[in-house]
């Protein structure tokens, strides 16, 4: 199995709540009209704070810079877990590959931050051959010292999905009333911290391949029809790491949660937006991630 | 056979053609979003111009003012015509049931101008019953004495269609290409006056009814299926009235032309913009109309 990290640059930006709708133009453009533009890694999730969006430059083009756009200075690199058949042997292993296949990947899709690389890294450089798409350097291992951050873990459940990128246009109106209608003035009473259900809705087309995470409740709203689960109807909670916004700096913050439910050998989802983390885990391992995050923050502050 | 003058005040706006963009956001929820509006009557129409958006009180609040937004200062009020089955026995009322079925009909779909109304009614006076909605008065009637405009009669072959409103999201995806992102630079060099074809394209929404008028260009992008035409296959030529933006205070400019294509017999379908007046002909008909409307220039110019 060999990891790349592709020679393809992002930007990572946030658009406030109230200046979605002037941005509506090109983001309609870059989510349904794929003749129209050569963005091929496109990538919008709302939170209660504000929307990510995360784009290839050519897609970066289109957002016109305003009061309502904030950028993030740096570029980002999407890594890519490539199998090449070369599996390890190890017990050991099964928690490297769940890493791989349920945090690498998601990561590789969903723009990992390039600090917590050197982690990923760190962790995984025994198993995996490790190459930079441009040269054939490996890439230096820094050791992060990350701070536990507080964790909120809301009561919905959310739904990991997938559709056939050519079907897109059949649920275009619905896909548009959620991204860029659905914040009438009840609903924006949601960006409180303890509220019990959470404002997230993803979508990401990347190479052409289109994934949506959304709770039950904006599910209902698409035709069950059109959109794939992974696996049939399995329903995920979040874990939402940060108390205050985590900022561009810091090292480490993945890793944190990922480690543990690699170690215990459950799945997660990792979706990093511009304010805050969010891992989804199985909706049957909530109550022991739970419980470990809880005796994570124990062990630390004692 | 009655017409009645609608108790439904209209605004007529214009968008610029570069103010467009920042429009998006209103135009889809008034064109798709049905269930987030209480708006009943949406018109867009897209010329080399401008695009010409005339809508009910209700769809006017969602239209931020802005330097790109043009309002006509009056309310304009829609006509229907409703059949009560006391069809006049006259011959002579061939042309006027002719101008009722294919004038009066569309405009008030399509917002005649109100100024005009009086014309309509000096015409239509004997053969129908004419009602003012709030109180059963006639209209007083000013007979016309209108300018004879310059018109300019495109190359390009028109459609006039209708489309299920259930289907409308089976068509979003096209329809929001064609209306809001097919001004590439090229075709903006459409706005010549001496065009050989005309960029011209016309949505209303009304009441639950859609009609879509179309060049045969923009009507391959849509799935064929889902499009009627009122007569299988009909193709419609157009006559642009007006050499000079028209105004809004001029009277008689839809009879100028209505009249004598009702006198020949040949249904028209009139499509009031913010600046000129557009009548579409059938095809096998533009000869004769070319033909009379250079007769009348050359009438009154002598």
């Amino acid at each position: 199995m060999d990891l790349h990290i592709l020679d393809h640059k992002l930007r990572v930006t946030s658009i406030s709540k109230t200046g979605l709708e002037q941005y509506t133009h090109p983001l309609i453009k870059l989510i349904f009209l794929r003749n129209r533009t050569r963005c091929k890694f496109f990538s919008l999730t709302e939170t209660p704070e504000n929307y990510t969006v995360v784009l290839d430059e050519e897609g970066f083009k289109e957002l016109q810079p305003s009061e309502h756009l904030q950028v993030e200075g740096s570029t980002w690199l999407p890594l890519n877990v490539v199998s090449n058949g070369n599996a390890s042997s190890s017990s050991q292993a099964v928690g490297v590959t769940k890493i791989a296949k349920s945090v690498i990947a998601p990561l590789a899709e969903q723009h990992v931050r390039e600090k917590d690389l050197s982690v990923v890294v760190e962790t995984l450089v025994e198993e995996f051959n490790i190459f930079r798409e441009e040269g054939g350097e490996s890439v230096p291992v820094h050791i992060p010292h990350a701070t536990v951050h507080p964790v909120l873990i809301p009561e919905n459940q959310f739904c990991v999905m997938s559709l056939d990128p050519d079907t897109l246009p059949a649920i275009a109106t619905t896909l548009i009333d959620v991204l860029f209608y659905s914040n009438s003035p009840k609903e924006g009473a949601n960006a409180d911290q303890d509220m019990e259900c959470i404002k997230f809705f993803s979508f990401s087309l990347i190479d052409g391949y289109v994934s949506l995470v959304m709770d039950t409740e904006a599910q209902r709203q698409f035709p069950a029809d059109l959109l794939f689960t992974s696996s049939s109807g399995e329903l995920w909670r979040m874990v939402r790491i940060g108390g205050q916004p985590l900022g561009f700096d810091e090292c480490g913050i993945v890793a944190q949660i990922s480690q543990p439910l690699a170690d215990s050998d459950i799945s997660a989802y990792y979706i990093s937006t511009f304010s805050f983390d969010h891992a989804l885990v199985p909706e049957e391992d909530i109550v022991s991630v739970t419980e470990m995050l809880q005796s994570q923050r124990k062990d630390i502050s004692s």
